[in-house]
């Protein structure tokens, strides 16, 4: 297909994204996509996201290095979410976790722990 | 914990949930979750969600037969979002696919058909 599947971004512009581990099959993270971070991360191969509480476009690992290359993109059966399989550097999470889902529910930490966030991020948050 | 991690389901009472196969890894669909989906979900042990089109709780497979066991739940970091690993009946798509991300976004169907959804739903939709 010439243009591939139309993505239906809905009344707010954005559809949720699940990045996933293409080695190990693990979920790393949900975050949000616009139309421009779309095009960014086809165009580039790494994944960007579009961030609601910064209300900006954001490069995945702009400032921690933990980027994700981004070796296939899937769209679900109502084209209204997409699934990222990438390829991870360092850990996805800003608390330091290779995963966003390092916690169960009851609050058991299942995680693994792969950087120290106080290191990357100057800020601290 | 006595009561667990406290989801955050923000501003319009919902959390999207990542159902992901607990056995192969497969994401196998998003859907949103209430409060008293989540609930449910938590007393029954089957996944249930909050369909935002019909504005209505729905338990996964009451029509299909294609139910979710739920194994564990996860939460990420900023705990509004899930993650339920699960021990998919038959297929999570209503397309007949075992994954609702059957497709890449240029269009090549990668997944695999498990079911007639024809056969399996009355109405076809």
């Amino acid at each position: 297909m010439d243009d591939g599947i139309a993505i239906d971004f809905g009344e707010d512009g954005l559809v949720p994204a699940v990045a996933q581990d293409a080695e190990t099959g693990d979920v790393l993270m949900l975050a949000y996509v616009s139309p421009e971070a779309f095009e960014r991360t086809r165009e580039t191969g790494r994944a960007h996201y579009y961030s609601r509480s910064r209300d900006e476009l954001w490069e995945k690992g702009t400032t921690s290095g933990h980027i994700q290359n981004v070796e296939e993109v899937r769209v679900d059966c109502d084209a209204d979410t997409l699934l990222y399989l990438v390829d991870q550097e360092g850990g996805a999470c800003h608390t330091g976790y290779r995963s966003c889902f390092y916690r169960t529910v009851e609050g058991e930490t299942v995680g693994e722990r792969v950087f120290d966030p106080e290191a990357v991020y100057e800020s601290g948050d």
